[in-house]
């Protein structure tokens, strides 16, 4: 995997490193090139470029698509982490703790105009194109951090309502970033749609095998404590699926864990309780699902299986991870 | 003139009020038509219009060109109350005070994007320039805001920064404004470069007219307290300009009034000091020298005296006002 990566990341890295920002004002720039250098898997602009050559096309044409979709995604670093109230970002101080909170929210208003800037790389139709795949995506974005802000004070949210958060907050980047690609190799619109759906279907079952891992994943492999989304009584899909199906007794002993200050108690609990639900086997039934229909995109491309061997790899090495 | 700027208004206003937001998240969705519902002079719409019809296009044509400035101007008055912790914008409570911070940074990057929304209505070369423009725009628009921010905390700022600064966040948007409706009429690029430099300059007399009117306006016509940026220790050119000229006496006297808790005395002591260094002469002067830039623009036009007729009797207008 690391060798079929290898060749996009490697580009990429350059293009970011010689990506050019004005000196000053340097409160304005300083945290865009702050950001932009705490690193991270680039997985959105392997994907770019990924998908440009898999239909057909030199992936460095890809470039600035590419580059939009990586700071597009810091740029909603910065505003969610300051709505996240987080300290950290990848073990670093973030951009509103190391200056303050209004350099984050005009660095990343910056940041978002440096995403169009980038754009504005290319012409015609594809601009257009690629405008407004990518401007649908950020209204997407936005409107799926919202709902995650709305429903940690709601009661009762749907397994339905949870799937569409997690993808406009997450996974619909990943469609974009594939149908970006797609389009600078002009690709045929069916194709475009089909990479586009792949993406949204991996980064669904991605974002739900998080949440499986967080309660079932290896301790010491996943890198942080087991149970951080039980002990943060954080609405996942295994708390929502477990709150539906739970009768009358189940409920009332999840909902009085939420109270549990005793933490390795309230885990313990909590996961024999996902256990007489069989959440485990519902979660990973969700995520081999959309992992399904994710390979079924693939099989509905209109290209070699042979060019499309890289999304096929990436997909089961992005999906096999047991940490 | 209320006559000439009707037809553009009654239409803008129309376009305003028929433009579709989604109704959930309500959250993201209110604030933004909430602060377009608190109205304003629509000037920066008017100015793209205007311009369409200059340069002999359907008005109507920069239809979108005039929403997607109007946008832009309220998502930066949503981002910069939530910097300045300003409570109220046009005596209404301002997004981050009704709802809170975190809703005014997503529902301003919300209203960003939708900006680009409206670009995306134009197609080919057109869509191009007209990115080009408004991504130069908003660039220059964050640097402003982040130089005013950093003015604050600095002891020195030279009348040429100050000067960078209020083009940068507030005159170029209405260069921005007239050169759309421009690329829209398909000008050719030095009109559309020469309405671009009468919007800069306009905008510069105009804010440097606002600094002169705090200090020497009309109190009851100017509809606020007059000396009010002397009070606040404001650097405006009035300000810096003082404290250039001033000798060491002078320049100590005002040191010392930013002290001063007694405000009737600290307005009429910094008037008397502006009065010693004929601030007021020199800052007529500096917005007269804008002005004659502006009309020398309109001169260079290549249309019709008649036609750039609107642009001429706004200038006087917005220029005249004594309050």
């Amino acid at each position: 995997m690391k060798n079929l990566i290898h060749k996009y990341k490697e580009f990429f890295d350059t293009c970011l490193d010689s990506y050019e920002l004005p000196n000053q004002p340097s409160n304005l720039y300083d945290p865009i090139r702050y950001i932009l250098t705490l690193g991270g898997k680039r997985m959105r602009p392997i994907l770019s470029l990924m998908a440009a050559e898999v239909f057909g096309k030199d992936f460095k044409e890809a470039k600035y698509a590419a580059l939009s979709v990586e700071l597009f995604h810091n740029f909603s670093l910065i505003h969610d982490d300051i709505m996240d109230k987080a300290p950290l970002r990848r073990g670093k101080e973030t951009v509103h703790i190391k200056w303050n909170e209004n350099v984050g929210i005009l660095s990343g208003d910056q940041l978002l105009v440096e995403v169009y800037k980038c754009l504005a790389n290319y012409e015609g139709a594809q601009l257009k194109s690629l405008l407004d795949v990518f401007n649908t995506t950020a209204t997407q974005v936005c409107e799926g951090q919202q709902m995650d802000m709305d429903f940690e004070t709601e009661n009762t949210v749907s397994i339905q309502d949870y799937l569409k958060m997690i993808q406009y907050k997450t996974a619909v980047l990943l469609g974009c970033s594939l149908k970006m690609g797609a389009i600078i190799a002009d690709a045929s619109s069916e194709d475009a749609e089909q990479v586009y759906e792949f993406g949204l279907n991996l980064g669904t079952a991605f974002q739900l095998k998080d949440d499986y891992l967080d309660a079932f994943g290896d301790d010491e492999k996943f890198g942080k404590q087991v149970g951080g989304d039980i002990i943060a009584n954080k609405k996942t899909y295994l708390l929502l699926r477990a709150l539906e199906k739970a009768n009358d007794a189940q409920k009332s002993s999840i909902l009085s864990l939420f109270d549990e200050s005793n933490e390795a108690k309230k885990v313990k609990e909590m996961l024999a309780l996902y256990q007489e639900l069989n959440i485990a086997e519902e979660t990973t039934d969700q995520i081999e699902k959309y992992h399904q229909a994710a390979m079924l995109n693939l099989e509905n491309l209109k290209v070699s299986d042979q060019a499309k061997l890289p999304l096929t790899e990436l997909a089961n090495y992005l999906l096999a991870r047991t940490f």
